[in-house]
């Protein structure tokens, strides 16, 4: 089957992008795999697919596909390309939609100077939510701010770590160094990783402060290893550093894959309002297996 | 600068194949890094330039570029897409062609089947021109064949492992195993490759024999660590099993990224011959910055 696809980026996520508003391709797993691989198909980090909308007042439909063929739920850097495509290829006219995925409703909107705005949801900064066990850590190391006992000593063989867990639906553990570039990513990002602290993992976030307006991030995923650039990890540091009395919204990051900026009121019942780059790197034509 | 390009595989290793007939495109090492990129560009281990004939009895000019933009020597693999492509497109209606390379002519024939047939050269198996230094080392273990001392011990903590040393062109240490798919390639292949009796490092082949025509092959590559398919790594594990009285030509090898056939008469002045595939991925158009 031959068919027609986009190729995107958003700070370095990579995303193929197929067109099925006007009727379903009918993927199998194994063709989203395909797609996905980086030497035998197009290559990309997930498969969005957009559908036509599903019910009224909502625009579209979103599938995603990860590298492993299995559909999963969404990411921010996604989402924006999502946004950008419908808009780029005039399947709407609207800089603001509201698309319905797996998970409930998402509405991304374009901004002006041509990166888009994606609502990342409410952080959750209560240990237990993230989760993160507190069980007999006293709360010390209140260097940072008297509010909460956010800073808990992680303690990581040969040294003593200080984080500050943060939920953005999946976990993070945000630590304060003096230069990412220097930041001991590779070293403590798998011990962290994989902390008997951490129960489901964690992401582990490496945040370099500059200003209260201005950050560079590095970020150790979750079973990948570091990554260009993490959505949900960027806005998990600038919450744990608006947490921590060093930042104010808004947050310009930058990570190793672009600039995202994030907006957060300070208030737990505000969402993490991400805004960042989509763009269009190729169009391109494939024959994939029947 | 809005630019055509194929995408093309040949067993797993791929490239970017740009058609310059009509004339040079004039791309920098920046825009080739660009279209290697795999989050931010195409993707591929290589860019692959087609040129006019540069003289009489000369089919086509053959440019290759690496990830890092940089030019460099032939890959077997990409000179087997090269034509594929050129016949693919019409370029040419010859199945043999005569392609100038920067270090010299080379003739690509397709085959009934498809699949490319490339000269890889005349392997090299005096231990000093692969570079293997020999010095103390006594002719030992000659438990596969009288006719030289092929199998040589390179002492690795906490084992001794036989390794034979050939040259094809850059170096290569071909170890039987048992099994590849449990062949010790991530713990012993990066000390094999920095072992000092190798003073240019080494590309480390691990060869299962099936038949006296079928082996098995994972190669650690040199820099790189394991890939998918390593032209060179299948002509030199061939080569040593025919010199360790295991092999008999032609031999196919069926490595993680597709199976290789490679024919070889024994004599060292005779070449080694490898045919493969060569596959279009995708064709696609793309924006390169200025």
């Amino acid at each position: 089957m031959d068919i027609r696809f986009t190729k995107m980026q958003g700070a370095g996520n990579d995303f193929v992008v197929l067109d099925e508003t006007a009727g379903p391709l009918g993927l199998r797993a194994d063709q989203y795999r395909f797609l996905a691989d980086r030497h035998f198909g197009v290559g990309a980090d997930q498969i969005l697919t957009v559908r036509p909308s599903p019910a009224p007042g909502i625009d579209f439909e979103y599938l995603i596909h990860n590298a492993d063929g299995g559909e999963v739920e969404q990411c921010g850097n996604g989402a924006r390309c999502f946004a950008r495509f419908v808009y780029d290829k005039g399947l709407t006219d609207k800089q603001a939609i509201r698309v319905q995925t797996q998970k409930g409703v998402i509405a991304p909107e374009l901004m002006a100077d041509g990166r888009v705005t994606v609502n990342m949801g409410q952080p959750r900064l209560v240990p237990e939510d993230v989760p993160f066990n507190t069980s007999g850590l006293a709360p010390v190391a209140q260097h940072h701010t008297q509010k909460w006992p956010l800073a808990l000593q992680v303690p990581v063989d040969p040294t003593t770590v200080f984080v500050v867990p943060v939920s953005m639906g999946n976990p993070h553990a945000v630590m304060l160094v003096d230069d990412v570039d220097t930041a001991p990513v590779a070293s403590q990002g798998p011990v962290l990783e994989s902390h008997p602290r951490f129960p489901e993992r964690v992401n582990v976030g490496f945040l370099q402060v500059q200003t209260a307006h201005q950050v560079r991030l590095r970020v150790f995923e979750r079973g990948t290893g570091e990554t260009l650039a993490c959505g949900t990890g960027a806005c998990a540091a600038v919450v744990a550093g608006i947490e921590l009395g060093l930042l104010q919204s808004p947050v310009d990051v930058q990570t190793r894959g672009g600039l995202l900026t994030i907006a957060w009121s300070g208030q737990a019942t505000d969402p993490v309002m991400m805004t960042g780059p989509a763009t269009t790197v190729f169009e391109g034509q494939i024959s994939i297996p029947d």
